[in-house]
């Protein structure tokens, strides 16, 4: 928000590896990071549609090495991993869609590419810490809410499964290898440095982009669904936080807000941040969306609030003001090219 | 056992096409259709050590086709999907031990051959029935017995993370593209054809060749942990089931057997079958197996016996007799070469 999410000097030293580092909480986390005294050095393959752009890092408080690279790419790679204490692995491809129209492409970037990065980790720095992200999306349709880490998972797409997977290989890669592995569940997030751009992303980034644009905000169905949406600077602590806290090994831990809000809400909201007051409509579902849906969801996060000592800020009133007025200061993030 | 499983002509010209088809389980189910009449088509890619023999067709009383192609290459495996109405898709690796030093691989083979395969069919015959082989595995160690399909899925191995995926994705396709996909959950599994001179294909196969070929049979802990052993007739007979029943498409099934026994208790009635009264050795767990053991299993079938009237006809006493009594005749199962 106004200052970085992390306290200064907090990791004075420290040498960090973010993969998806261009991205949108890639770059964020990298950014603090840098901020708060570690040497960064950010892995990114920038996948077209992905989000990654190098102009993230813009604005960064010390030097953070820029290598772009597959993350499974040994020759390249290996050295970096062998040569850091934390990694944070957010490499992947998020979109729901494109995982059911290109799911060879979700499997090679999501699960393919990280289990060579294990492999890697494993032969060349087994002792290093490692942060998976992970997705409230490999619970798939909630048969309870909040959603804690007991609840079956069953994920409904493509990138639901292939993240499942990534998920499961982090976590078996912990027990069997005796490595310092974790993983976070995220659900929506939202804030500055999101690819207001491409489509699939989520409907947070499109929400801001129409409010910004001058755009109608159409949701779906009635537009009730709800979602515990955060603030990247409060997942950029929980990453942080994981990373640091020994009780984190061999766990995955969900993230989440208290204040989940229908679809149809954190759209007025995010209109009324950009100063507009017209009205918010909800159409059909189009077939395609309507059947990878999971109707409502909110996260559990008192796991992570125990062991990591972790809970969100970010009200989603201020949150999506400071998006806003982030993405204001910076037009290109909103024009096509 | 001493007739085909299937019923003559229950299949009469039905096109059906098996993937794994030289192997184990593949190549019982080949020759029972081809027995019940059907046009069998067979692809294999053979890869080295995981069981599957050209021989194992030996003494088929129609003509199978075999195709030697991996099930992702669309060039060689569309068409003869295009002329399928009926697909066993078995092929995979089941090393759980292969699957932890050489992860990569199992990835390729039980998962991202199996997404291409399906892609294919998508592309080019959607309306066949698939009938998929995944494993209960899925579920890790049991949270209770007999487990049912509700069971929460948490693999221990990276072959049980690759086999979940891969169920996951053919139900997704079944229910996403309206495809007639449905999946039998198998347990350890029995009998003729199944490859005894590899390791890692299971604890049966190794009784079995150990009691043949007059060496000690040891079983790890205390041979106490308890397994539901089918013989592959049985699982002969729920794949047809599964192919013939409009009520099993997007669902998937466990298979089981009521009879769970100690493996002390399979490794005893193994040797005596084979005319063998020396005694078992119960010896430590390896490590590298300690964390991938799940103790004891036993499936609930009752969700098969409901949909597809389906439940096991051999007992453990008649078909490791059978079993022992096919190898006795063909010694080539056990030799090296």
């Amino acid at each position: 928000m106004n200052s970085w999410p992390l306290r200064p000097r907090a990791f004075a030293d420290r040498r960090c590896l973010v993969t998806g580092g261009l991205g949108f909480i890639g770059s964020n986390l990298a950014l603090a990071l840098a901020a708060s005294g570690a040497q960064v050095t950010v892995v990114d393959a920038l996948v077209a549609e992905h989000g990654g752009d190098p102009r993230n890092l813009d604005g960064a408080s010390s030097p953070i090495r820029v290598v772009r690279s597959d993350i499974g790419d040994g020759e390249t790679v290996a050295p970096l991993v062998a040569d850091t204490e934390l990694i944070f692995n957010l490499a992947g491809q998020v979109s729901h869609v494109e995982s059911m129209t290109a799911p060879m492409r979700d499997l090679d970037l999501n699960v393919r590419s990280h289990l060579a990065f294990l492999e890697i980790v494993r032969a060349t720095n087994p002792g290093a810490v490692i942060v998976h992200t992970s997705t409230r999306q490999v619970y798939g349709r909630p048969r309870y809410l909040p959603v804690d880490e007991e609840h079956p998972t069953n994920p409904v797409d493509v990138n639901g499964i292939d993240k499942l997977a990534c998920e499961q290989l982090h976590l078996l890669y912990a027990k069997v290898h005796a490595m310092r592995i974790s993983a976070l569940r995220l659900t929506n997030v939202y804030g500055p440095r999101q690819n207001l751009r491409c489509a699939g992303l989520g409907f947070l980034p499109v929400f801001v982009a129409k409010a910004l644009r001058g755009d109608r905000i159409q949701v779906y169905g009635d537009g009730r669904q709800r979602r515990d949406s955060m603030h990247v600077d409060d997942v950029v602590r929980a990453l942080a936080a994981a990373a640091s806290c020994d009780g984190a090994v061999g766990e995955v831990f969900n993230l989440g807000h208290p204040d989940a809000r229908a679809l149809i809400d954190i759209a007025r909201a995010t209109l009324a941040a950009a100063d507009r007051d017209d009205e918010v409509t909800a159409i059909p579902w189009p077939a395609e969306l309507a059947q990878i849906d999971i109707g409502s969801f909110q996260g559990d996060y008192s796991k992570a609030k125990r062991v990591l000592g972790w809970e969100p800020f970010v009200s989603f009133a201020d949150g999506i003001a400071d998006t806003v007025a982030f993405y204001r200061e910076r037009p290109w993030y909103l024009s096509s090219t």
